[in-house]
């Protein structure tokens, strides 16, 4: 060939993909449905340890968010000023489930900052726990804003607005002073500028705040850490505390049954899931944060995968493996993470029956 | 260079990706959730008009079988023996919602047959239409069996055993005469071999089965098409009398606001959807047959995915963008189908407001 011959074109690399297999859904001996996400592992400096697709994808952190967002109690004086316990603290972070105790705990909240029920603008909806669900279905009632999981973080949303004196009717406002100070104390945590937070509307009627998935992970890694070098003294104090509470009060983050409690009554980590398929936990041990995304937002894929990539990390926890049973109890299947070497069982339809996941 | 330099390898075609974007969850400016999927559309004979993702990945079938599970009542003689209606063999395809007149049309059948409610071994859940659901709940009833929403086909398949000479309480076994000749008549409304039918267990404690995603499209186009060329008289009987039925009575199927329903009274279609995310449809006029499996088997993506790729067959369906809503009524988000001008920003982490959905 000549020299004049063109030199064959050397492809960019393919693009890692954004996404990966990370969960399948058996049913017999085949995968019936799969699951896909993201996660990332960082340390408190923001070095990246691990991560399985795009880190850098943008994702809505929903309740994951509770703890950077219960911070401005703390730093602002609210919680000294009236007096919160450590579980009053947690069940501000929390996603809890409307059982009696966190419902007395976030009344107690209320009334401290000489507020009440009605002063919630959390919206209602049933209590998570099924059996305090039955129980306020065959009453006259009808759920309330304090049955919202929500309720605990609004609760202290206002008792900031008490204590700074900013009109609580408005703590919602995503304009307003403390919706403001909130999305601040987020980039913060998550080492970004402010801008870089956007804002969209959650469930409970509050701004919900997206980042890079590896961001989220490494806010987490500073919430167990205890914050980072250039915090300010009553933020390292509020983040230490925070952590504390949740760390202190697994129940009162969710509830009786609840993947985050189970997990911080086995586990030395401080760990929050957010709706569509958000988990992240941190590591004061061991100073890293892990933030995890299933893709297409399920909660049943959130446990198996969260807890394979904590096994990553050197934990001891159980694999979970959730069974999935008919109607008569009989389990016909199963969910189950998905090791490297199923990837191409849950992805190839042919071959499905080839291999199983490995726990 | 010499001639025995060696050739650049030529690079196999990557292989096509098994499934793709199917509907983004949107919420403010982003994509916060993606549900992926495949669908398969073929016609009467077998010829494949369009897919997205592998066509011969298996798929269970979960309830979109049960109009070919409904045929044997008919071709065995049982419809006629026991004088059963139109809307009774509609219910017998259902997945109903147990509203009141579901329970009744129910019963009727199993009193025709000289059967009770006790014969039913499909399992309990409380009905699937929230307000009759909550009737029973205020009641002193938990659910039973013919609140579950496969209580008609287990009608239908314990009429046919009482016909048969079966013994009726057999009647779940996956080797005994009826469930081998429901797998039987699956099998050949779909093109295969009986052992190319996978079978595995149902929610309801039936054998579910599972076939490739494109011999779920072809048994559909049968459906629609009232048979296959070399199907007996009284099999093509039965496929021309189920798909009428569920045609003339689209409320019995499913029920008040369901989706399956609300298809079938606006189009002229013979539809039936299954849990984790699977939906199939055949158009009698047109003699295709479609089939759309949500690979993470998410309900809420199966009507935005199946409106946009019957849109693409020509249907005048109306476009289905569900809204995201948070507690207090306001609307957040949407979830939509991608176009695929789209498929980019939902894939593509950094870019997720580049590209609306657009329907």
């Amino acid at each position: 060939m000549s020299d004049t011959a063109a030199e064959p074109t050397r492809a960019a690399p393919p693009a890692p993909p954004f996404d990966a297999p990370v969960v399948a859904v058996w049913r017999g001996d085949l995968v019936e449905s799969v699951h896909r996400g993201r996660y990332v592992v960082r340390d408190a400096r923001g070095k990246t340890l691990d991560s399985l697709g795009d880190p850098e994808g943008y994702v809505y952190l929903r309740s994951a968010a509770k703890p950077f967002q219960a911070l401005p109690l703390v730093f602002s004086g609210a919680a000294d000023a009236f007096g919160l316990t450590s579980e009053e603290l947690a069940v501000a972070c929390a996603s809890h489930s409307a059982e009696p105790r966190h419902l007395r705990v976030v009344r107690s909240i209320l009334r401290k900052a000489g507020l009440s029920e009605d002063d919630l603008q959390s919206g209602a909806h049933p209590p998570m726990h099924a059996l305090s669900a039955a129980r306020l279905a065959r009453s006259d009632e009808g759920p309330r804003s304090i049955h919202g999981n929500c309720s605990g973080k609004h609760a202290g949303m206002l008792a900031v607005c008490v204590h700074a004196g900013w009109e609580p009717a408005g703590y919602r406002d995503p304009e307003g002073p403390l919706q403001k100070l909130v999305r601040r104390t987020v980039a913060k945590l998550c080492g970004l500028e402010p801008e870089q937070v956007r804002i969209a509307g959650d469930g409970c009627g509050v701004p919900v705040f997206a980042l890079p998935l590896q961001n989220l992970a490494w806010g987490f890694a500073r919430l167990a850490a205890g914050g980072a070098e250039d915090f300010p003294e009553d933020l390292l104090d509020a983040v230490a505390r925070v952590r504390d509470a949740m760390r202190a009060h697994p129940y009162m983050v969710a509830g009786t049954g609840r993947f985050d409690t189970r997990l911080m009554e086995t586990a030395d980590l401080v760990a929050k899931s957010g709706a569509e398929g958000v988990f992240a936990a941190g590591s004061p041990e061991a100073s890293w944060g892990l933030a995890l995304k299933v893709s297409d937002g399920a909660s049943r894929a959130v446990a198996p995968a969260a807890l394979a990539a904590l096994v990553r990390r050197g934990l001891r926890v159980p694999a979970e493996v959730g069974a999935v049973v008919d109607l008569h109890g009989e389990t016909v299947g199963k969910v189950a993470s998905l090791t490297h070497g199923d990837l191409e069982a849950a992805s190839g339809g042919k071959n499905l029956r080839r291999s199983r996941s490995k726990l």
